[in-house]
């Protein structure tokens, strides 16, 4: 028996580890100290009313032998799978048939998994800062990474590469940056990989947080997208399912990437999706049914505007201060250079022990995260504003 | 890019959607039929009280902020894998520690995904007839399969393999001919794992339905296993979870297979789920974690029993009619030979056309299948009595 040694070249994750223990050693020798937490990417307002209401109802008929329902289709219910195309899709003008997209527990598990259809030949372009999930799960197949640098130079938008590539991550807008891709920059990217039968893996988790019709919600809003791009969404920060757990993939049917004929990888990604996974609970559907629904539409939107004015807040803070900053503007996430040439982690000691403010280290993002660090919307405003205060009146 | 050209080498899975073609064919011919489905592996009772009161409560924790939960730990809740080790593992003097267990979205899931911290040179037994996801996992990840052919002459249980293996799946109960392994016909496997340093991959979804105190529910109940299997369990079997989602995987620290030092397997699964998993929803732990409180048990037990008891009635029936008949006795399956040498799928036909019953051919678990077909128990007593009455009758 051998183990899949690629792990062995694993960079050990010790970030949010680090992060915490840094944190619980600060509280624990200033015991007073009102820590607030800007770093952690994860929602904290509660599910909406309609989705509240869908999920009980959901649970009642679950409990009914006239209602219950086992086993789903594997790549989810024909009712969410059509809300999705047409509430994401048709207002946009993309044509998308129910049967293109995938409903999963997450995004995370598909960006993961995606992997599993592809050769582990394939090299593998992934920005640099990134949410790491693209590299680590490319180095457990032991695939080659050419990595995209972004910097304040470029304003974070990755550059096409120079060397050969098969396969591009985007993520737009970008998590750890903020920054988010104008059609015209996406659609230098479609031609790109048309024109070198490459396969770009779009991931739009933050899609909701877009605030300008420059801003594609979609890569498939760009002209030739179908045939050579898998996009990656999310209810997560959409709709605060961090712990309900639901998204979806798209892969067109059209795709006709290089080694790949017509309609190949739907066909491989359903017969993945019906081998190694079960669907997603009927109930969680259910709730990403009502997210949809104008209602809960509106209730998600009051909320990622929140997010989205806390991260404005704390980016305006930041330039005050006179530091460079990306991000806040679609997206929840703010993007920040340290002062005086400070490492990451520097700056988040100083923040911490000077205001009791938690951010992440941008190093722990990849080689060019390093000078910057990240902040989240994602706190409450009433923290929001007193981390301001502090930030300012100091 | 490229593709990953393992997929080319899947069978094409035509098991199920054959039989929905044949009975909507038929139910087309005949409308007046009433079509008993035998042949389904589904549950069909509703989730039990104990099981709703505690989704219900959880959804509510959901809709306050102040109760509200995003992201948990990829590995599952405190609470659900503690529950599980003073549930299933302490009563039967088996010691396992919490973070051994890993939650998960379903056994389906886990066996598919255990592959990747598993090398691709690694050779895997898989016992024939056999539930088809150990077979099609491994073709796309390219490995090397070894059948170990089981037939009513070795009661359909698996034989030591004579050739070298790596990895061994086994599952006892069986899915699909319902035959339960001995606690020291499974410790003569544990035995020759700990001899030859391979690795056991112990499927025991249907342990729930366990009768006789010679049957382990466990693996780790025998000498040795800990430090050469992983075990799948799953709540879909046990307390109608199928289309709620839950599993869970124990992978010990104590594994130490040839390649592997001390405590790497965990380490790695670790890795792997952290990394390409993001937990299962918050109130479906709640529901877990219901299901083994006392009085939810009490609740499981009793559905489990009305399945249990229509496959005895089932195996009976059929064993009336004079046919070799395994499984029924600690297992919803009833594994039936076909009379006069008839193949599946014409048993299949006849039992369609004559009692207006669907069972499963038994070819669709692999070649040693043919021959047989598999019933359950899940469906309502009336209808299992009314199959029994139409077979015993005519």
């Amino acid at each position: 028996m051998e183990v899949n040694t690629n792990y062995a070249s694993l960079a050990e994750s010790y970030l949010f580890a680090n992060i915490a223990h840094k944190v619980a050693a600060y509280k624990a020798a200033n015991p007073d100290a009102d820590i607030i937490r800007m770093g952690i990417g994860d929602v904290t307002r509660p599910l909406t009313p309609a989705v509240i209401r869908a999920l009980h109802s959901a649970v009642n008929e679950m409990g009914e032998a006239e209602t219950f329902r086992g086993y789903g289709p594997e790549q989810g219910y024909d009712f969410l799978r059509s809300a999705i195309v047409q509430h994401d899709y048709e207002p946009r003008g993309v044509k998308m048939d129910a049967d293109e997209v995938f409903i999963s527990d997450g995004a995370k598990s598909d960006l993961g998994n995606i992997g599993d259809i592809l050769s582990t030949d394939c090299v593998m372009a992934v920005p640099d800062p990134v949410y790491p999930v693209y590299v680590d799960t490319n180095i457990m197949a032991g695939r080659k990474i050419v990595l995209l640098p972004c910097t304040a130079e470029n304003g974070f938008v990755p550059q096409l590469p120079t060397e050969h590539v098969d396969v591009i991550y985007l993520c737009s807008p970008n998590n750890p940056t903020g920054v988010a891709l104008t059609k015209s920059q996406l659609q230098t990217w479609v031609d790109f990989a048309l024109a070198h039968e490459a396969l770009i893996l779009f991931d739009s988790a933050y899609e909701a947080y877009i605030e300008s019709d420059d801003v594609p919600h979609s890569i498939y809003e760009c002209s030739g997208a179908k045939r050579c791009a898998i996009e990656f969404r999310s209810f997560s920060k959409t709709a605060g399912f961090t712990g309900l757990r639901c998204g979806y993939t798209i892969v067109p049917k059209t795709l006709c990437v290089k080694g790949a004929e017509s309609n190949m990888l739907n066909r491989y990604w359903v017969r993945r999706q019906t081998t190694k996974f079960n669907g997603v609970p009927y109930i969680v559907q259910r709730a990403a049914e009502a997210v949809l629904s104008p209602e809960g539409w509106d209730e998600q939107m009051a909320n990622v505007n929140i997010y989205k004015q806390n991260a404005k807040l704390l980016k305006s803070a930041f330039e005050q201060k006179g530091l460079m900053a990306f991000g806040g503007d679609h997206s929840p996430y703010v993007w920040v250079r340290t002062p005086n040439a400070m490492s990451s982690w520097e700056y988040f000691d100083l923040l911490l022990d000077r205001y009791h403010l938690v951010v992440t280290p941008g190093a722990g993002f990849g080689t060019c995260g390093e000078g910057w660090i990240r902040l989240t919307g994602f706190a409450s405003p009433e923290s929001t504003r007193a981390a301001i205060e502090r930030l300012t009146l100091s």
